[in-house]
């Protein structure tokens, strides 16, 4: 059976999050009830990572082993139609066996995007926060993440990971259009909440109520409780995933 | 009584329409509820156009007689505090006497977006139209709209106008961000309708089932039956509207 990468997007919105739930409409489940019926045979779906309720992806990779070859182009159409207006593919690839849309993944970057006056177009997509950011203290305190470090000060309670060390190579805020700001950050892989606990204590450096240098106290503390509060899941984009290009098939 | 003007925007997607009906949820009706109750006494507000159900307005003038004189920052504030996640004002300014929202407007602009590949970002603010579309053709065409002209083509039938001449400015595409085609239309007024008939026929051109040239034969023909079909709400925006200074009070 061919390996398939299948690349999309999804507004969060609308979903109880990433992962399949029963009676509940999930990402995971809407693309496997597409491929379910494509195939007239269950087909099930791994995707690049956990997104929970109202985040969205503007980039995401699942993989899918399917019991026959496809024209790709024609199954992004025929995805397309099945799935409703929240998910688009955008592409699908053939990859080795080996290949994996969680495992294979070498970095993965997020964006999460405030904005400081009400706007009805950004409600969905936007963290409304309406007092004013000082963007260089935020900026100044997102260096404190950068590098490879424990971060169980950013981590909810409960996940089932074996170790807490993360790479993050970018972190930081920048100025857009429409009076929006977007904090980009990139690492080899992140725990549960994390960008959202991240954002919560950048924006107490931002509003003042804290230090950028006591960022990186709140990291050595490797507790949850000295960090911020989780910023809302509307702000909070997956965008981006990279793969060695050796996963995947050249035609 | 002081009159102000008051610079706002709405997402038309949950609206049924600008125009205050009974028992429905419009933009002017929140509004007048908004100002009702911080006036405790009923208040009427006169809007610069008419949206249909599903259209937006990035900006948008109303003007409202008030019972009292306003810290003009604190109606902003209490406005959006009382207004939905849907409508946002941005800005308000005393007026002199004759200054009137609809009245004393002398151009009014258009936006409309259309996307050619399904995007979940999209879906209540652009048309999806997955055909490619020929932009040269479309601004070719395009031109045939501009100067005075009777643009009962484009003019739903069973409007009370008095007239369907019209001013146009300024009307051509181009290619933004995302895969995004906008439409730019300006004009003195426009008719019911009419930015939505002109956007179906100028797709029939860019489609290549009419060529430019009969565009100029459509709207010399003052027959609606002639013109393309109307293009979906979602994609149109109100945009921007031009008031001469001479009407603001200064402070």
């Amino acid at each position: 059976m061919p390996r398939y990468f299948i690349q999309l997007s999804y507004k969060g919105t609308h979903f109880k999050g990433y992962q399949v739930q029963p009676n509940q409409i999930t990402v995971q489940g809407e693309l496997e009830k597409a491929l379910t019926t494509l195939h007239q045979q269950s087909i099930e779906v791994v995707g690049c990572g956990r997104t929970d309720t109202g985040v969205h992806a503007s980039d995401y990779f699942i993989h899918a082993d399917l019991p026959k070859s496809w024209e790709l182009d024609h199954l992004v159409f025929k995805m397309n139609c099945l799935l409703n207006k929240d998910i688009a593919v955008s592409n699908v690839v053939e990859v080795i066996e080996e290949g994996h849309a969680r495992f294979s993944a070498t970095r993965r970057s997020y964006h999460y995007f405030i904005h400081e006056k009400k706007n009805p177009f950004l409600t969905e997509t936007s963290w409304l926060l309406k007092q004013g950011l000082d963007l260089d203290k935020m900026n100044q305190a997102a260096k404190h993440l950068l590098g490879t470090q424990d971060f169980s000060s950013f981590c909810k309670a409960g996940s089932d990971v074996t170790h807490h060390m993360c790479d993050v190579s970018a972190c930081y805020f920048e100025r857009i259009g429409e009076g929006q700001i977007r904090l980009t950050i990139s690492a080899n892989r992140f725990l549960r909440n994390m960008v959202r606990a991240a954002v919560g204590t950048l924006v107490e450096v931002g509003l003042n109520r804290i230090e950028p240098q006591m960022v990186k106290q709140i990291i050595e503390s490797k507790n949850r409780s000295k960090a911020g509060a989780s910023a809302p899941a509307e702000g909070l984009f997956l965008c981006d995933i990279q793969y060695p290009k050796e996963i995947f098939k050249t035609v």
